[in-house]
């Protein structure tokens, strides 16, 4: 065979499906062709090759690229300030009276240039590479009009570009009414809707649809125009569902095929199992749950017992999780939601890959998949849980190439 | 005035007592010389010098450097397996029997030479260097035997000479009563304090005596020997104190005028009051909190009505608090304990200064002490509360050099 890469001596939770826990193999190797895995397995299994550059790894643990699958990475400003007045003993109604919350920041989103939103995205990216991640997905949402939302979605495109990592985009119009909409709510969601999402579509923007569906967002059926649209337009959907109601966002997730229901802590035994059904994929958010000092878990054991698929991510966002680590999301997964340490890794790697479709590109050390990995200097993978803060990352490869 | 390093175009978190939130003064500057800060103020008032460095921070915050000051850094092994045995339903006795818990930590540490145990404590020490640290405290307590307690506190001075913090040490004999003496936990006391301390002491290897009263672990009676032994060294004290049950921990930790009693989620009103009387900081241990899900925080109320003073810290420990980073403690202990980040901050500088006993050295920006410093690219302080995981630190100085 030949490669352009074989990473070798070294351990592999290859996280596949079945068989060992991890999918670990003890002694392995990987090769690598034209950024892809076209041979993994047992050292002693290597097949003949030739291979240009071989990078031997001393016994480190490998496991495939994190992908954290629900972050809010891009926005302008950041909400230190109100995080301080509230500690301070300020109401969320005399934040929110004085122009803050998600209004503050709209308003720092809108005044940034695209220059300087990708600058303070990638300072908060180096949080998630440092721990490993090679796929990110960005959402939209804090422009609440179409020129700043289409420039969030070209901010989180020149990531994926110029950055170091993966990017798929979510369009996140339905996030909040911008304050100039408030007397005439269905202007906005129209505008989201028939204006912003195919104005954003038609420049190659949008990976998927995502919304806010929660009382103090947006309705069922609000939701559901908006879901339709991305139908016609053959776009995947997802939902933040269910985070401090019972809204039905789960049902409504699963009624649509979404790719994922996001945060689900008050989820009933309904809507999980429409989740299960419908093969929708339960993404966790520790960080917002820690923050917000939630009392309820999502439903873990409902979720293992439907068979829904559990994923964790960051949800990396200035309000409600300003949380730039993803071993620190595994870490809370484990120690908030009692998801053990391979639950919680597979929750950052095949289940996350497969909450951003991208269940045939990475997720997994398998042969044809992208070879982006995570190198890490561990004694073994439940290290990556374990750790608050700790740097035990050794290397990240995004398509076969050190970065 | 002849200075080796003006420090200059920055913003000063100066952390002084009284005057303004965080004694912040908004276009500072700083010289130094031979390793101390001689002079501290507004850029405009700036006396005539002459300096052989310039540093031009761009506008950075400038903190002093960050004062861990309780920690179990040095150890050998780690207990992810452990954290993962429960996670997979295991309870703490059945991993007791098998061998593990402190015991586990203690066969490791005996095991384990002291370069082996110096490097598994740089990497940890990586991540409280990363968010800020400068002066980090270390203790014994996972050797349990002469040589073992010896060793570590051996490695801990090497930190402090070789790996670019201030370290202070504390013999933590009474941590546990290792097995070879569970028949005859009395033989064991004596040897803590008539044999080891002396010997750590005559080496020059203790700055503090620690204990952990606690009913599964010592008595009030065994700390009190302790405390006179130390006394008669003319040894200050410390105390873990009512983390897991009020066991009187904090009386006990005034009544010897102790630097310090940490943990104290459990101390009653009383052992409060006794600490605000005799001067004991209070260090809060965040972390722990977190990773052990308990649910009654400590006393926060008490300890600003009483007038105690606050650290924070990470309790970097391999079984309740796996936490290598500072801004992490800082950020759990706003989120769990409603502390202010100005608090917070105050915690891990001039507070936790005091706890070792050095507050004419360390802790705040002012002139005369040590030139210990952390310059941060954030728009205000309590970015350093607020973000968890995001690489916020810019650069650090020991006595004035950056490490
Ligand atoms: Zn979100
Ligand atoms: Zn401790």
């Amino acid at each position: 065979m030949k490669a352009d890469r074989l990473i070798t001596e070294c351990r592999l939770a290859t996280m596949t499906e079945g068989g060992a826990a991890y999918g670990a193999i003890e002694d392995g190797a990987i090769l690598i062709q034209d950024g892809r895995i076209i041979w993994v397995g047992p050292r002693a299994d290597l097949p003949e090759h030739e291979a240009a550059q071989i990078d031997r790894l001393d016994g480190s643990w490998v496991t495939p690229g994190l992908v954290d699958c629900h972050t809010h990475l891009v926005f302008g400003g950041n909400r230190s300030g109100e995080f301080e007045q509230r500690l301070n003993g300020a109401t969320y109604e005399e934040i929110a009276r004085a122009g803050g919350g998600i209004v503050s920041s709209m308003t720092a989103t809108r005044a940034a240039s695209e220059d300087e939103l990708y600058a303070s995205a990638v300072a908060r990216l180096e949080g998630l590479k440092a721990t490993g991640v090679t796929t990110v997905e960005v959402k939209s949402g804090y422009g609440l009009d179409r020129d700043a939302e289409l420039k969030m979605l070209r901010v989180a495109r020149r990531i994926g570009r110029e950055a170091g990592v993966r990017v798929r985009t979510s369009y996140l119009g339905l996030h909040a009414v911008p304050p100039e909409h408030r007397a005439e709510r269905s202007a906005y969601v129209d505008l989201a809707i028939e204006d912003i999402l195919p104005a954003a579509q038609a420049e190659g923007l949008v990976d998927a649809v995502d919304a806010y569906c929660e009382p103090i967002a947006f309705s069922d059926a609000e939701v559901s125009r908006l879901f339709e649209k991305a139908r016609a337009l053959g776009l995947p959907v997802k939902l933040h569902a269910d985070q401090l109601s019972d809204g039905g966002g789960a049902a409504l997730a699963a009624r649509y095929g979404a790719l994922s229901a996001d945060h689900i802590e008050h989820s009933s035994e309904a809507g999980v199992r429409a989740m299960g059904e419908a093969d929708v994929v339960a993404v966790l958010l520790p960080g917002a749950y820690l923050m917000l000092r939630e009392t309820t878990p999502p439903p873990i054991a409902l979720l293992r017992r439907h068979g829904v698929e559990m994923a964790v991510a960051t949800d990396c966002n200035p309000g409600t999780s300003p949380v730039a680590s993803m071993t620190a999301a595994l870490t809370l997964a484990c120690v908030q939601f009692r998801l053990t340490p391979e639950e919680a890794l597979t929750g950052a790697t095949r289940h996350a890959a497969k909450a951003l479709g991208l269940s045939d590109e990475i997720g997994t050390l398998e042969v044809g998949k992208a070879a982006d990995l995570a190198v890490w200097d561990v004694t073994r993978p439940a290290e990556l849980c374990y750790w608050l803060g700790k740097p035990i990352l050794n290397a990240r490869y995004v398509s076969g190439v050190p970065v």
